[in-house]
């Protein structure tokens, strides 16, 4: 396959989605069809089925690797109808999370094991690797504060297993970025939003050059 | 877990389902509430919603990974709401086909590989295996006969395409039970109903003799 493709990932509370939108503003005047942008279920019926079984409020008796494997059959759908026909004609593709994300919530967080997840991605994914993963990174603290600055008409505190499990969903990011530092690349997204964009963009251009001669 | 599960496969024509009707109505009335039977999606809302897609015919692009995943899914809401709880309690659980049909059918003949069909479904029953399977065997040309037989409205034939689908499954079948003899018996299924009836009654009794004493 001849296009790239780059994924973002990162804890609640990292401004990943604010910033991925301002990346994809300057870049498209640019790239024009050349540029796919994308995140999972990625609009295909079957993937948009299968999250709304997840989503379900009614189902709220979904068993934890229930999830684990509805998440990877809409993964491999999306990958299948949207993300390879763009890789094979030769596209840019940025992708609002992928496995790692499963690694992180289902595997360390919701306590499946992050082995487990890794393998059963590897099914879905078929071995399809990130060129590169864009890593939004803020330490714990400062994540939860922003959390709670979105969170004002909530109760105004994370109770103990919500906190748990953001500190988790942390570590296994940690540790994942760590353990692939050729394909994650860590971004300070302590900075302003500006300053998180230029850092992105800069990495962009220097891992994929051929996109913006 | 104080029960016993105990699943039965076999390809299409192998008369499977025909027999284990029969083996049901002659054990109910001593087992009573002591037996469970149940094939998936089981009747629980999430795994029913997920065949529902899997069966939906406008879905008929579902890549065959996706389709796996999905089965796995459905088979591991029907271990979680039926099966477990049943074992649990200490009943003997007859289940119309498991893991090996998924391994035959969609990781051999569907061409995925069967060890990636192990391995997936070694994450959705998390281990949990048969005490016994119960392998509806028929050669290939007796199981084709019958399914033909069952077929008079349709086309009198099967194509290459299916053809070569039926020895795949059973040839996967044949490997299966060569490799877990402790756990496949084989039934000759050539003979008549009364006479599979019969061996497989002789086989239960002989495997979890305390659900009959």
């Amino acid at each position: 396959m001849n296009g790239k493709l780059i994924t973002f990932e990162g804890s609640e509370g990292a401004g990943k989605t604010t910033a991925l939108n301002e990346i994809i503003k300057r870049i498209k005047p640019q790239l024009g069809d050349r540029l796919v942008t994308t995140r999972e279920p990625g609009g295909n019926v079957i993937s948009e089925e299968i999250r709304n079984i997840i989503m379900d409020s009614k189902n709220n008796n979904m068993d934890a690797r229930t999830e684990a494997l509805l998440f990877a059959a809409a993964r491999r759908q999306h990958l299948v109808d949207k993300v390879i026909p763009a890789l094979e004609a030769g596209k840019l593709v940025l992708c609002d999370r992928y496995v790692e994300s499963s690694v992180a919530y289902q595997g360390a967080a919701r306590g499946i094991g992050e082995q487990a997840i890794w393998d059963l991605n590897q099914f879905a994914t078929d071995g399809l690797k990130p060129d590169l993963t864009v890593y939004f990174d803020v330490p714990i603290e400062v994540g939860l504060d922003r959390i709670m600055q979105h969170r004002t008409n909530e109760i105004n505190r994370l109770d103990k297993q919500q906190h748990d499990f953001y500190v988790k969903v942390h570590d296994a990011y940690e540790e994942i970025a760590a353990d692939h530092p050729d394909q994650v690349v860590k971004i300070d997204a302590t900075q302003s939003v500006d300053e998180v964009v230029a850092d992105v963009l800069n990495l962009i251009k220097s891992r994929v050059p051929e996109y913006f001669n």
